[in-house]
């Protein structure tokens, strides 16, 4: 055991997206980056013909551990990476090896290649829970289960339009990380101060080289370093999916409750080391808890975006800590999320029995509608109705159906209409066309 | 004096914003919200004809006060509406006021309404300020000023070129201010827990047609409300541009310090009760300070998203904090921001006696290029050379031009090409093309 | 109807607490302050005998309200203030007013008085939920219920000791609010740079006649401004403060859920505009929502902590508006726990039937600690065979005592033995003593 | 090289501290919890005599990576070090592991002994910058330098004026963390729902023995777990902390512009990939980069607070990551700032070329005082005199001296007294008494 310190290390997020984020990676990348600088030179009449192939061919050979081994001695990172790149493309083209470049052109747009995959893969779960969810829709459609608002009974709804809601939701979401990769996967290939000056007037044809052997789109103007913005609204897109999976597990806990009981995801897990009994929804509160790291970690993004000047260094130290735990953070919760999902089975029997249990008081706004639509009672009147009504229902313990049916409402309305009002199926509004809404909006989104 | 307590109240924002987000607009919102949806009642075939018209007709006579003060007594705003908009209608249509919705239908469609004002009323400011900014970069294009990272002189750069950057990054904000508006300016009309029941099947009908009257697009679903994360995402965008500002305003402060004193924004303020002499960069400063409040205010609006089932409550009271306040610092920021850019001034004098005060040491990598590309020194090599004669500059205190030209260097590179290096304006780059590819870029996003 | 807009000058927080932050109290604290700093210039030598008496006579009779309108021309409260005083105080006190101070020595002691006023608020309210949650750990010390760890069903506490947890929680608030206090109720009389150079050496004792005067200990040393880590403690305080609030308005919800129905606190309010029957823990919703916006406060208190140099500006805006609102949040939330505390009631029956509801399971880990006492069975085996008796209980429904009496643990404990562990009563441990002490650790916190 | 991902694992923090929050050590001391609760155990008559000596000599022996190995295989950690410990006790003694006890009972007790060691570390360096700025106050007591407000000069201070101001603020996080000690550092031993039930009434003893074995006082009450709050008041007090720091390298990378350069610390350094002669403020940058994570932390603590009922798990998850980055990231600030401490060096000469920078209108204060207290004029108009005249020097950049003595202030001040306001070490007030003071304020509070 070595001394693991950082959860996301060992614990946390799926071994994929713990790669992208790995030293290992991030070197190779900024191995690519000065690679296709190299190009750029090239093309641009810098470096000699063949510079570029050479370099392309020992990049792949170079053992990041060598160039590590080397930062702990130089104190720097780009530096250590220039120094073992030249040496092995040897003369003349070592000589050009990061000519006219910065470190941050390195270090940026290798961000930008290592967000690019990690958006992919947060992308291609979410698609997947997306996906699941329009599944769950489907086939819970039609089963009917309290609505809550307020954590109290509110009127029914269905698993299915429940489910459809979270849908959308997510769509959303999955739209938001499009929006951001167009403002944040982008290169930045501009030297110390973002005039391109070291490249003595060819500055443009060399980031332009260099980004289509990368395939990215510029910045259009630099500092020493690209905006931060963009990584604060990145940031802020994960920490609100983030927040929407904690809504959903959220929404699992409470239905897990054991007076409530109306969904399961099973588990073979110990659920304490005290209580033998205990099966507890500890992956769904292991979304919820991260969440909260999420929420924390926005702020520091934000933070980053006032640089002084043509940049100061202090997102540095900050970004080598808040970029890969968000994601590892997130990827987690996508994966716990998949988890739950595979595993998630409803309780209609729970469902119907929790329905029950207001006595029909929670079908009080049917009443009411029907008052003013067929009765002819001012709306205002027929809510105070309603109310008495209810409270005599609870404080009586009769049903409010019974209550209706012995009150002067009968001379409003026919016995049909008020029964009709209790049946809670023929209660469900527009439910289907809204959750047929919320899938087709999905599938725009997400492109299925 | 009355009790003033939030100095967003008197001391900042502008009339225009604090009207959008004052109680008396939000009611007249809710009213016109109200009245849609009689319109969607009437043609839906809930409402009699012409309970619509009636509905408008008395709606605008309808005083904010009065249902501000039934509000005191009924606790709940939505109904103290109902209850008098009812009442001024009369009777038959008076019965239809409100028939099938939930209060949240009228709350989260008057927030979208609001929304829509203060979103626009943001980007004509932010419009604006990209406008000067434009102006300012092309003005001061060939201004040649060091430009610094670290706090450190670095490289020369334009102030055009400066202004160049910042109208790509706050144009970056108004892309993000249009993709969030799609989201969050969206009506809700779906009922207590978004199935439209009330509506026995005709809710979609009711929704258009509330809709089409407001000028709003439909959230694809819903639960009792609107979902949360519109809400964080637009608190977010506020903020990132919010912290934009703040790095304008940091960058101002700065180059104001007395040491540097290349730009000034005139004041005729006091600026210390103790020291007759001081000339403060308070509005800059209070750009910063207020920045600092937005920020907070993301962290809220993240945990408004994860509300229980169908909803639950707790995102109201923070809402109605967290919004307006969000809008009036923003607003209050963006006044700052154009009074500064109406008064800034630079001074090249000091620019021009800022940029020599390294003796020329900022030029080192010109040199250090020219040694690579014309003098054949391997890159590595060349860095440590000009390394260690920009020591030997700074120690003996001479020139790095005379230091270079009394070195072997004159053997690797002739004297006009050392010359050539220490002419600022020759080691600008493409700053030119730059400047008009971020003016390019703004143009594009802002529509000009 | 003025423009009313953020909702704590009329939504929230008591009248007392809005006192204490208006503008009206601000100043008039500023006008004690220089008071306070008259008294020590005349006590040191620099203003005539009698000065002292005559700003203190004058002050009384000064108008907030014209210090304001001059503020608005002047564009400095601080410069208002000096000059309406200077012009009453009349020749040639006058001459004095303010002499040698800064405008931060009257801000920031004004601010130590308000705070502690503001604290003291705080503390007093504090101080009355405590003694309410003993009350009623008394009241139901021995009324039974479930414990619930993650959701679900764990082992049987008494109200009471859940009470009692909530006791020694708040407590730890209160004496963190005390400790806090003792750093942040402090003057500052130190003139601009924190030096006392204006009082050309005898700074120390005007700092101590007038602070002895507000009866406020003094900063050991300052810059311009305090020190800014004692706002930030401050704000973190209220907000941990708030966020046990908001758990155990949290826990009231919750229990209030209809399917738990434990507690209630009685409601005349309308629940719900479109269902008649709602009666929703809004208050306690409250409490959960303002909580969020404390916890956003926190970041910007701390972004206030570094103030360049001898001081900037930027924590003056975030000031404004963070103090007074961190305070009135607090506030209404107190009053609103005040307020549901008075009103809270408990439903023993559906306690008891809820604790019934595993059919014994959560008693699983008594017979699991007896089989380990007294039937010497290693604790690990006896956690998987109550975990196996437990899983036949649910799945076949039938209540555990009578699977384990049924099950060869009746070979290894006796049968009492087995049906006192399904006496809840009998399992409550320490809970009697445990309430005690947390009762008694409040008590020395509270100073009761 | 593994998958380094988290830069706390390779790059920032002391091994020492990293050791505290390794995997290794947290099973270490989780065993050491297990051996104090078999001490309560054996003296309360639960084990029989000889188990808690029998596991202290077992303890010891066994290698964390084989519970590990366990919990991979369990998915519970405490599940897996339970299971080892009573295999490797043996029997009769294995039976008693654990028993009565919760999962919590162990990792709240060895988080507060975790924290005892990490508190303990941060506060030896944080006593250590303390006795290092106490030492700049001395040595640099006399050293005038220009004190600066909103980045403008404002009147003369001394370099260990400064510093002393820091030695205060210093000195109150020290006090804080000591506050937050007496809370944080304490012992939970109570079971599943905090009630001791599975203690069977002998619950106090067993913690009473446990807690006296650790050397930890006992919470006074608990849930399952102990209160959040103290975690939260913890990373509160760190981040406070931090941005303390903030606030000292935000001051060194000022000092150290190349217009202001009065302070260095050298730096051996490669500055700049692209930029051969750059000597950049990085370590500086990194402690300012890494308080804005700090900050970000706290929020994600402050949301810890409010969970439900007896507990539910969300703080797990966020915990294992907050509180070791919360104090892997202040460790590596400390080690910043002691560094940069150890090599920081002033340059007097250009503090006073700085300070002669305004031409001597940083001492209007000075001359505006004197016309007060020796000329008779009052103050406001004291103050415009001094503005106008400031003007006057700043726009015919003329020495403010020479515009007051050809001004009609000569009538009312001697030369002499004109002269001396000009003199800067005249006019540093009591500075001399306001250091000895904050010093002596820091010595009582680190107890030296």
């Amino acid at each position: 055991m070595t001394l693991d310190i950082c959860p996301l290390e060992w614990r946390y997020a799926s071994q994929e997206m713990r790669y992208i984020f790995s030293r290992e990676n991030f070197i190779n990348k900024m191995i690519e980056v000065e690679t296709a600088i190299m190009r750029g030179l090239e093309k641009s009449g810098f470096a000699p013909n063949g510079c570029w192939e050479r370099i392309a061919k020992v990049a792949g050979a170079i053992n990041p551990r060598e160039i590590d081994e080397l930062e702990k001695r130089l104190g720097h990172d780009v530096a250590a990476l220039v120094a073992i790149l030249s040496e092995r493309v040897g003369m003349p083209c070592g000589n050009y090896v990061h000519l006219g470049a910065t470190s941050y052109d390195i270090v940026d747009t290798a961000w930008a290649l290592v967000l690019r995959d990690a958006i992919n893969l947060v992308k291609k779960k979410l698609r997947r829970v997306i996906e699941i969810l329009i599944d769950f829709a489907y086939r819970y459609r039609d089963v009917v289960m309290v609505g809550r608002t307020h954590g109290k009974h509110a009127l029914p709804i269905t698993f299915g339009f429940k489910m459809a809601n979270y849908v959308y939701e997510f769509s959303r979401s999955f739209e938001r990380l499009c929006d951001v990769e167009k403002r944040v996967v982008r290169g930045k290939i501009a030297g110390a101060v973002g005039t391109m000056a070291g490249w003595f007037g060819k500055g443009l044809s060399v980031e332009k080289e260099a980004l289509e052997y990368l395939g990215l789109e510029s910045h259009a103007i630099a500092t020493q370093v690209a905006p931060r913005d963009g990584f604060a609204e990145l940031v802020s897109a994960l920490a609100i999916l983030g927040s929407q999976l904690d809504r959903f597990a959220l929404e699992i806990r409470e239905l897990m409750r054991d007076e409530i009981a109306e969904v399961f995801y099973s588990a073979g897990e110990i659920g304490s080391s005290a209580m033998p009994h205990k099966r507890n929804p500890t992956t769904a509160e292991r979304i919820c808890g991260l969440a909260k790291i999420l929420r924390g970690l926005v702020l520091t993004a934000l933070e980053n975006i006032p640089l002084m000047h043509e940049r100061d260094l202090t997102n540095s130290s900050a970004e080598r800590i808040l970029i890969p735990h968000a994601f590892l953070v997130i990827d987690q919760m996508l994966e716990d999320m998949l988890s739950i999902l595979s595993k998630l089975s409803i309780d209609e029997a729970n469902m119907m029995r929790n329905l029950e249990l207001s006595k029909g008081n929670i079908m009080s706004e049917c009443i009411m509608s029907k008052l003013v639509l067929k009765g002819g009672v001012p709306r205002v009147q027929a809510h105070e109705i309603m109310r008495k009504l209810s409270r005599e229902s609870y404080e009586k313990g009769i049903h409010l159906k019974e209550v209706v049916l012995s009150s002067d409402i009968v001379k409003m309305l026919s016995v049909n209409d008020i029964e009709e009002c209790f049946d809670y199926r023929k209660y469900l509004g527009s439910y289907n066309e809204l959750i047929d809404r919320a899938i087709e909006y999905a599938k725009n989104a997400i492109g299925i």
